[in-house]
């Protein structure tokens, strides 16, 4: 059996994994569950991902959800280097890894951020809801980084779970046009990630569904 | 020198770690850090914890910050089985823990709450916000424990890193009133998890500041 990833181009988590895939050098199939047309709520869907989410990760006949979880893993079965060989050092890129995936992503999250905008009248926009969280929780990002296990990535020379939690969440902040021009320690580690070929081939674009 | 865990009693992200401090049968000391003035914006709490956030422990002449980066540090450092010896159980017990941690807390946050109800001028309330993302994260957390891996814990018969999530959230249901009565398989959990007197001894109500 392949390895089959359900994911969503614009799904940050879906986004994580998918670098993590080419990292590990796997051949491996997407299939697109399309969140604007509600595919992530069917059947087929809640059967593969109890929470009716993306990514979904069929693997070693194994069916994993929740992107740090099947990054955990593929870091433990593929040996990915994606967390320090210390205990204190694999905290503290867990730690940063969350500061992106706990703090900032779930309340940036489409579906809480339009709940907001709706129920709120339209007093909350959709952009007024990102520049509230979004720049503050990368200033703490810039600030954690601010310590010399720095590298040239977030810890070090090679790239780890922070890293690839950042890559997403710097497309956002792009997306919604957050000003990120006084975040220099990630803007350098951005150049450096963005130089790295499963990071480019990870990129949303080229998993937007046709049509 | 000692364990420090600087600390807010309501927290839910402190209450975890309090709960493995005391499964690791600790020497540890509370601080608490109160949310309520903005004490973890100050100076003080910024030179320990770059977000501004509690907790933050203090242990083997580190300071680490992010609840579930604690958790898996002191799973490392102190054996506590916090993980099942598999890549795909370990897999199963993060997924868990996000679905709580990542999916409901971050969002329910008080923070991000009073922001909603803020900026809508009204049209969210604290309950409304609650209701709209407590039940259906909790309703999905239940189907994916809907598997024959579930135990007397979410996982096997030894509580883990979904447990030490749960608890928390748990608390906070009950605070804002939130139905669990269609929940069984947490509710037995709970059951069993309030059992365990390192759960108890981390109970919010013990760790309320005076005055």
């Amino acid at each position: 059996m392949g390895v089959v990833l359900y994911d969503y181009w614009r799904s940050s988590a879906s986004y994580r994994v998918r670098i993590a895939l080419g990292l590990a050098g796997l051949d491996w199939q997407a299939v697109s569950v399309n969140l604007l047309t509600g595919e992530h709520r069917d059947t087929q869907n809640l059967a593969r991902n109890p929470q009716g989410l993306v990514p979904t990760l069929e693997i070693d006949g194994q069916t994993l959800t929740q992107s740090l979880a099947i990054l955990e893993y593929l870091d433990e079965t593929r040996g990915l280097g994606l967390l320090p060989a210390d205990a204190a050092g694999r905290a503290r890129v867990r730690a940063l890894a969350h500061a992106v995936a706990m703090e900032i992503h779930p309340v940036c999250n489409l579906s809480v951020a339009r709940h907001a905008v709706d129920a709120s009248g339209g007093a909350i926009t959709m952009e007024s809801w990102m520049q509230r969280f979004i720049p503050p929780g990368l200033a703490a990002v810039e600030r954690m980084l601010g310590d010399t296990a720095t590298g040239r990535y977030c810890h070090g020379d090679t790239p780890t779970l922070a890293d690839l939690c950042l890559v997403p969440q710097m497309y956002n902040a792009a997306r919604w046009g957050i000003d990120t021009s006084a975040l220099p320690r990630i803007t350098a580690i951005m150049a450096a990630l963005n130089d790295i070929p499963a990071v480019q081939a990870a990129h949303p674009d080229h998993f937007k569904p046709e049509g």
